[in-house]
């Protein structure tokens, strides 16, 4: 066997193990019995611990090192064929990342986090946060503890930030973020300005059934490929891949806001339909070269899908009628101008995956001060309620009334991923450019989605995106699929311009 | 720590190895995308030999040796307390049978068998035996490897069977087997003799969903604790345990014949009472001594609740009122003694798992016959459909259409296992034993479940059957139990006494 081969052979029983944690953790959040909790975190631990010693076993560090690969060098020498390259690159990472971690710190790390989804889980239900506190102040420690391990050099948070969108600091997102706030915070107010939309009949009672009935047509309708996933409810929509065939996603039926599952379920369904896109030839498959590029080309991904393609007055044209029968009577009596204006209302609100597009991105704004300043000490655990509402007041102009609708509404700090926020904001970001890049190189997606042609996209996506996985770094991709650098610009344009036409200015 | 002690967490590491994989393997029965199969064998296969590497230990023989535990005396010296000499007999038993299978050989098997029952549900499905054929090949190849691996100087088919009932051979159970036929053979000449029951009204259509509320509100009547276990669909029902809070049951809804899910419920029921009614205390959790003495012993649970209660007069009086309410208009203007006498109708049929109380044990007879034949090598397996068309005309006079309704309607060899049938006849003659025992302890169980208490049935099964685990063997169990060893008479007797009523002679 050549040394990369047995290279991916190790790393394939590592991604196994990977992919037995996700079906645990699937279960978990989907069928378990509450009272097999406890044991469910041991089962994760003993497998997370497992998978961290498959995936920092001294033989890959051995054959990367005799394959030239350095940590200056990751790809090893220019001799090597590119796809080899490219993943001596990603796995001199994932391994550095990995041999840094000890792996009784991943299994202690593994066990509280099954522990703190279940607390945040009944904490949001009876809106405790205090119930929450002890848990979310163990992420915190255990997320320093890591960024300690993998460069107590550098700063904390930017050390978090890398892990899922490499490269990017709190600097930079700050100035990024603080030329996109400047541009949404200006087209909010020319919208609030105009008269609001009436929107009342999104909240008309749908039966959960109705909905689960809407959300399989969305699928098919996204070429969601139901013999290699499938989709259940849970607390909070997500994604998880359970094997190079077994893409899940979830959805929750909300009676008084159907739109919560349909857009939910399509933008899970774009998350889905990159994993289902990477290339199964056997150089990728199972092994860390079958991965997204980065947590914000994923978002990219599934926000362009939900926004550019979901909300659009094309998409209706061709899938209202059925969502009318689909639902009936729910929507009767509901035009395709007044439906479009009402799912692409605006207005400053207090669930962030609930937020219309305008608004989304100060959420996330929001989201990356206080985590920053929850990892740097600035802000202690007992004052984030105080600090989340007066956020929202500042940055949105709305107050949550309890925590269940405020620092409460996210699965992800539960879960200890402190860094991942900014990578929604960033996926908006990518999304618009990506999109601009299909239109110059010839095709013209928006008159696609009126045609009902979601191929053409789906393909375009699948050639330039999904296929590589993780053969090249986000940053890089997005250049080299749209001949320029991170632009934020396009972004704001597609704002601009889509609710120029719906609020009329 | 004492060696005991570290005996127990060597152990528990195996187990929640164990579990681990029930848990991929309930998924796949019940949630998994078709194209997730490949993965999953080898998922599977990866934990199994895994979880037989903790089982294998050498650390685990050390300590047994240590302990004074041999082969000959494998509880170890009298000194010991009585808990861990039971658990070292357990364990030296277990040990030496895995350690006796090449780990490589586990994987091999576990992959086969992920495969052969994907083979089977398609091959069911379409009714082509050659289809799954070179599967049952394969798993007859596999246990004949296994026979040879645990006691090459013993009759292949007896090593089998111990693995299921230990101390069970093929000559004990071919004249165990023998009497009861006689028996049985005699009564139902006699019920074939009488006018015959009608039970048309059983068959008339009725939606799942009703079907899946009945199910839940026989569960409730049986004090199935929710919060430790579950209830799912699947082609063929089981019971799996996934962790010692997280017992799964599953049935299936035939819409034209009601009676198929509201009775597997409650059998599978029978057998998830047993787990969880297993000691929770720190001796035997998520050890080996969590587990049931014997499958045979497990069948008595699941065949006493859902016969011995479940098919009686008594527990109808409790239930059939509600069952109509929930299975309006289905069972309209049907009476108590009606629907008795149509759920207790004995006629010679093609399904097993659909057989009445007294044709059942025909069919595992039958299989009993063909599964000793097939590992002989006295029958190939292209004969298998002949011989066992053959079989069904001699024993209970009717012949399959079919290979879907013959030898293709059970999952147990697809799985690979071969001498588990007898376990179904012998539960049978186990749960008429403890009932009858009830009795001599001055429960009146008939009355009990007339007047809609099971909870005293409950609390004497799990007093003398489900806490003590694997404590004792199922035979020394049932003596125990009892005061006498295995005895028959106790089932033809309550057959004898019910029938002789239902048909009036």
């Amino acid at each position: 066997m050549k040394p990369i081969e047995r290279l991916r052979a190790l790393d394939a029983e590592a991604k196994l193990l990977e992919h037995i944690g996700a079906i645990l953790g699937w279960d978990q959040e989907t069928y378990m019995p509450e009272g097999a909790i406890n044991e469910r975190a041991d089962q994760l631990a003993f497998i997370e611990a497992l998978s961290h010693d498959k995936a920092t076993s001294p033989e890959i560090g051995r054959i990367l090192d005799d394959l030239g690969s350095t940590e200056g060098n990751p790809g090893g020498p220019e001799s090597l064929p590119t796809i080899d390259r490219a993943y001596l690159r990603v796995l001199r990472r994932t391994y550095d990342q990995a041999t840094k971690l000890p792996s009784e710190l991943v299994s202690e790390i593994a066990k509280a986090t099954s522990l703190s989804q279940a607390a945040w889980v009944e904490a949001r239900k009876h809106d405790d946060f205090q119930a929450f506190a002890p848990h979310l102040s163990r992420m915190l420690e255990f997320n320093k503890r890591i960024a300690a391990c993998l460069a107590p050099e550098k700063r904390p948070y930017d050390v978090l930030l890398d892990q899922y969108e490499e490269g990017s600091t709190e600097a930079q997102l700050t100035e990024v973020f603080g030329a996109l706030r400047t541009d949404l915070v200006a087209l909010l107010e020319r919208i609030q300005g105009r008269p609001q939309i009436d929107d009342s009949f999104l909240h008309r009672p749908c039966p959960a059934a109705a909905q689960a009935e809407a959300s399989a047509y969305f699928m098919k309708v996204l070429s969601f490929d139901s013999r290699r996933g499938r989709l259940d409810t849970t607390e909070h929509p997500f994604t998880t891949t359970l094997g190079d065939s077994d893409v899940r996603i979830t959805t929750r039926y909300i009676e008084d806001y159907f739109p919560s599952s349909v857009f939910s379920t399509i933008h899970e369904s774009g998350h889905a339909l990159y994993e289902m896109g990477i290339d199964p030839s056997p150089e990728y498959r199972r092994t860390s070269l079958a991965e997204a590029s980065s947590m914000a080309v994923h978002e990219s991904q599934s926000r362009l899908w939900e926004n550019t393609v979901g909300r659009s007055l094309g998409f209706w044209l061709q899938h209202l009628p059925r969502l009318k029968q689909t639902l009936a009577p729910v929507l009767d009596g509901v035009g395709l101008e007044e439906f479009y204006r009402a799912i692409n209302r605006v207005e400053p609100s207090l669930i962030r995956t609930e937020a219309d597009e305008v608004t989304y991105s100060l959420h996330v704004i929001l989201r990356f001060e206080l985590e920053s300043r929850l990892i740097s000490g600035d802000l202690a655990v007992d004052d984030l309620p105080g600090a989340w509402n007066d956020g929202m007041k500042r940055l949105l102009g709305v107050v949550p009334p309890n925590d269940a609708s405020g620092c409460l509404q996210d699965i992800h700090w539960a879960m200890g991923s402190f860094g991942y926020f900014p990578s929604y904001a960033l996926g908006n970001l990518y999304g618009a450019q990506l999109w601009d890049a299909m239109k110059a190189q010839g095709l013209d997606p928006k008159a696609s989605v009126e045609l009902g042609d979601l191929g053409s996209i789906l393909s375009w996506l699948r050639t330039n995106v999904h296929k590589p996985g993780s053969m090249y770094k986000p940053g890089e991709l997005v250049e080299r699929v749209t001949g320029r650098p991170l632009d934020p610009s396009h972004f704001v344009r597609y704002l601009n311009d889509k609710y120029a036409g719906i609020y009329g200015f």
